[in-house]
């Protein structure tokens, strides 16, 4: 068998074995609708509660606090639309930060076409937020504040207990899109004091198609998915029950083993950081050099096209990425890296690697190999490399 | 093994063991994500592309017109939504009927709470619109006018093509809410002449949480879920690709098998109504006498409570339903059956049966054995069947 190094976790994983295990009863076995009266409803909704818990239990909430959505996406749809249609009355001014994932932005512009007005929140160069800034930009009517908690194209991860403090002295909720984190880091909705929270069952290995919203008790929320009574009557639609059971399964076990994934993946990346700098030239290291996700490195290569680079290092096995997930046939310069102010030029030649518990040091030493040969191709046809090369020997 | 005979398929189905089969490799083999540039994502896309054309096939729609979503209630919300936000300024007026699906009802209040106007459509006793009265409610700032295809709760099916041809000629869009059809009745776009369908996988026995809306080209569309570029940019998040899989394989196999399916339920419904009524005094068969699904009966039965009946009935291992799939917790009576007459007494004691090509004769035959002493039981504890029997015997 060819050599497969996966290092695209942040875009998809497989989903787990004993996921699997646990969603397939609910194909044909236990398939019944659990809006429904009997045994073969009321049985489904027990094991839907059950799952409520175990996702809950992860992130340090409690089970009623969990709305399950079809995704990351579409909990961070449901948490913007669904504040800003809900205190329209309070106030129309959100809060977004300029690195936010498109979810998250294409919400907020998409109130601007009504009678909103959104802030775009500058980013330092390791791509943190200020929260002093966010202070300043609170304004009377100011109803919501959304910022990340880490960066999927940077690592960053930032100071959002800060931020959370500013928030709630000021009467504005806080919602994070923690898609990049829950199941990469611990996480705790109380510690970290945020109203709203997007979950995806990705970074957890369950499948496509299921995650969920954290929104703290009480909190008055227009749903998105108008419809019938489930999920309190905060998202219609028959539950997808498999994804639910995955998702549940796959929560579970997270918890179970987070830490030792922190350090497994850490170890790994810090292998591979420090063996890309060594070994390539003209290489800049974006995001924070400290407060990261632990299984995330992300580089600006000089003169290559991170497009061409990612579909090179797939002919070798090496699966990575450039950019976000979305933006990788969207947009050719990132607007993360424009943010932190990468050069445009520079920001082309973004490569992206997100490591799992999968990944083993041979996975490193492989890449570590291959990287630098396919890095001196690319650059060798690359007429910026040239006049970069021939200038520096002119001096 | 007990006797088990399901007839709630509208509620949900089992998945078909050919579609669970055709799942899984995307659990975890082929788990890339199809917006990457690699072949692990390039194969997926394909595979993506491949039941988008089996799922148009099957309602004679372009691969290109089809919206994947998470199911029936998200593709109304995104067809009621994502035109009345995309064409406010044309106008703000929205007709449904008044026994649309609480995805529906409830997306248009929810523009009642914007500056939209919404018209709630009165239909007649068997539960069917009137297309010369879409016609005179049709104004100037009319945008949308939404109708189901048919009940999934009392099974009348609409004149959908004469009312279409209204909204056509008047310059209105026309969405159908097709969960009820699609898999249990030919459905063809063109001949419908809508612009826009939402379909569910469930009766196609696809897993739960998947869906599709169909678009006509060229139509513009706010999206629901905003977000990256995904299914054309109209609606963002990692596509639910197991799921795409098997509404893909349960559309293609749909297709082959649907008229031999409409032939197998009509037989068996036609032989429960006439047994209900038959063996059963003072029963109303509710819906269209005619034009209605073919697998697809619905009664009340005076002087009963429907969830006791449901109850009852599924610890003799029956499975049926009361009123819609949705509503059967959330409200006691059901504007359906109020919209088309039925006092509300009596439509406390509604009762649906949805078949499927699962179900056989015997079945048929032992509800009709079951049913009977079941009705005799709860009405012998009714305070009103006590009444009515004494008023009848005084005449």
């Amino acid at each position: 068998m060819e050599k497969k190094v996966y290092l695209d976790n942040a875009a998809a994983t497989s989903v787990r074995k004993e996921v699997i295990e646990e969603i397939l009863p609910y194909f044909d076995r236990e398939f019944g609708n659990p809006s429904t009266v009997y045994d073969l409803g009321s049985r489904i909704k027990a094991v839907m509660d059950e799952q409520r818990a175990k996702v809950a239990e992860l992130i340090g909430a409690r089970p009623e606090e969990i709305i399950f959505t079809s995704g990351g996406t579409e909990a961070n749809n449901l948490a913007i639309k669904g504040i800003g249609f809900a205190h329209r009355k309070k106030g129309n001014h959100i809060i977004v930060s300029a690195t936010e994932h498109h979810s998250v932005l294409n919400s907020a512009r998409f109130f601007e076409r009504l009678d909103y007005e959104v802030t775009f929140l500058q980013v330092d160069e390791h791509g943190l937020v200020d929260p002093q800034r966010v202070k300043e930009l609170i304004r009377p009517e100011t109803i919501l504040v959304s910022i990340a908690h880490a960066s999927n194209e940077i690592g960053t991860i930032q100071p959002l207990s800060e931020i959370a403090q500013i928030c709630k002295e000021k009467g504005v909720f806080f919602h994070t899109d923690a898609v990049a984190t829950v199941g990469n880091i611990p996480v705790d909705v109380k510690e970290l004091g945020v109203d709203l929270l997007s979950l995806s069952g990705i970074p957890l290995r369950a499948p496509k198609g299921i995650g969920a919203l954290y929104f703290r008790k009480g909190l008055r929320l227009m749903p998105l998915l108008h419809g019938g009574i489930q999920e309190s009557g905060r998202r219609g639609g028959t539950e997808n029950v498999p994804g639910i059971v995955g998702l549940g399964k796959a929560a579970e076990l997270t918890r179970l083993e987070l830490s030792q994934k922190v350090k497994h993946v850490k170890a790994l990346r810090d292998k591979l950081v420090k063996g890309v700098l060594e070994k390539i030239e003209a290489v800049k290291f974006t995001g924070h050099p400290v407060n990261r996700l632990p299984g995330h490195a992300s580089f600006c290569v000089q003169a290559i096209e991170g497009e061409a680079l990612v579909f090179m290092l797939s002919s070798q096995g090496i699966y990575v990425n450039t950019g976000s997930a979305c933006a990788s046939k969207a947009l050719k310069t990132s607007p993360v890296l424009v943010a932190i102010g990468v050069p445009a030029e520079l920001a082309q030649g973004s490569v992206v690697f997100t490591l799992d518990t999968t990944n083993t040091e041979e996975d490193i030493d492989y890449v570590l190999e291959k990287l630098p040969p396919v890095v001196e191709r690319l650059r060798a046809m690359s007429p910026l490399w040239g006049k970069k090369k021939a200038a520096s020997a002119a001096h």
